[in-house]
């Protein structure tokens, strides 16, 4: 059953490295990666996305999506 | 004031292209580069951080913070 918030701005995280006083993530890339980063905070896979925003869109109506990093291969 | 809602999960994205359906970012880094990139959706200069998580985890009780991403130098 729905809970009542009293905040109009809430925490937007419920699910990751909750014990952690800030979730900031480090990640490397090489020439030719290409990463598709979560920035929902629902992922099973955070860092990563796993498609998690889908349902939570649905749900909430919200818009968010991932952040897509790529990396140009290295020249020859 | 404060509003009331009545989803136990709402909606994290109150700021960023709220016209768009999905806001997914796609972005390309070069060899030697470091970005940080904001997972909060308040940052003024999205998709990068400006620190607006600071604020926010404070007013909240939220966790949340960036992520940031570098590419190591072209071997020489
Ligand atoms: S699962 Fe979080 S943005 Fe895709
Ligand atoms: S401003 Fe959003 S994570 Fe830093």
């Amino acid at each position: 059953s729905p809970t009542v918030a009293t905040r109009l701005h809430d925490r937007i995280n419920n699910k990751i490295e909750l014990d952690s006083p800030k979730v900031a993530t480090m990640d490397k890339m090489a020439a030719g990666d290409k990463k598709v980063y979560c920035r929902c905070w629902l992922s099973g896979t955070f860092p990563l996305c796993d498609a998690s925003h889908v349902a939570h869109n649905k749900e909430t109506g919200d818009n968010v999506g991932p952040l897509i990093v790529s990396v140009d291969k290295a020249e020859e």
